[in-house]
């Protein structure tokens, strides 16, 4: 590769690691318009711990703005591995921990997990920029809240 | 921009996260000589939860290392999103975890919290180097310690 | 430096990243063989906290693998500070989060710890790779599972 090869793929990495720091902050603070954006049009996403697979970036915002409605949510990712395998592809995995919390039952105990695992994802360059293009999440473990003192 | 432009970019935005790594590690090392370092003299630092403007490198260094006395820190960041805005200036965002613990009160129980949140940051290059010149931590959720139990 | 220079000094810190975060991902997943391919052949691991030292890469992944044998864990690194000491040599430092389970005794009480500190790392270029050259852990604080509650 050419020094200028060299260069274009570091600002790639570096613009997929944005890409994936957007998708976190976008979905903590729940700013659905751009947390779409992440996403290719027909990108998927896949959840092997609860069996499902959501076809399309308006189905993936719909299932997550839903899922999490009335949650207080944290997620954080860790240690990219990113690859390019295109002048407009790539893969990566991420270590990912996440922490959310639906309002408490009446029996006053508290509702939701820590969680801990690996994002498995692809990424396309779509209208300029790069999205999401396939997000798999396998889990190392998920602790549930109720097994947790509730906290203020 | 040209391909040098491009180069420098990468050097600056590597150059602000090493920054803001130095200011997670001296934190938690308490080694508050290099800790004042990572600030512009004139940095400014936003506590909303706490209501609490700090104005300028020598009270900032002066109020967290009072309020960490004591205390046994750990403090995280993550998912940076790193922009620049002139060839001396930037803005960046930071997931956070911090989990800080004061010695135990009388009846035992544990006094501190762990806490996330976001830091929105302002960086400026002064006398050659990067430095926070205005940083603000906003809180996702912030639990306190007082309702987990006590560690060993 | 030369611009040429500069472009290769981010690709080898890029490339330290990704050998850190295959160290990390492997770990969790056990894939020992790979685990191994992160260190370099007269690799040293020292783990103050248990006053130990273990010498080349053979030995540190039997020892880390007969360690965790049997556990579940989950290791996250953070905010890395490398800097190039050669062409063919680094050192860094990142922060670090590790939640490490083996199966409960026979009371029902958990095994185990969630730890936080520092990897104080040299790496260096060996068979055209990054490798780990020499590892230390400093410990900021170690939290017994054993004085939480029991997860599901």
């Amino acid at each position: 590769m050419t020094d200028q090869d060299l260069v274009r793929r570091l600002l790639d990495i570096e613009e997929i690691k944005g890409l994936k720091a957007r998708y976190f902050r976008t979905l903590d603070q729940k700013k659905w318009d751009e947390f779409g954006e992440v996403y290719a049009a027909a990108a998927v996403l896949e959840l092997p711990e609860v069996e499902m697979v959501v076809d399309g970036r308006d189905a993936i915002v719909k299932m997550v703005s839903e899922a999490l409605s009335g949650a207080r949510t944290v997620h954080h990712g860790h240690m990219p591995e990113i690859e390019l395998t295109g002048p407009d592809t790539a893969r990566g995995t991420w270590a990912m921990f996440d922490y959310v919390e639906w309002p408490s039952s009446d029996s006053g105990s508290r509702v939701g997990l820590q969680g801990y695992g690996h994002y498995v994802e692809e990424y396309a360059r779509e209208d300029g920029r790069w999205r999401i293009a396939r997000s798999r999440l396998d889990r190392l473990r998920v602790d549930s809240l109720g097994d947790l003192p509730v906290a203020p």
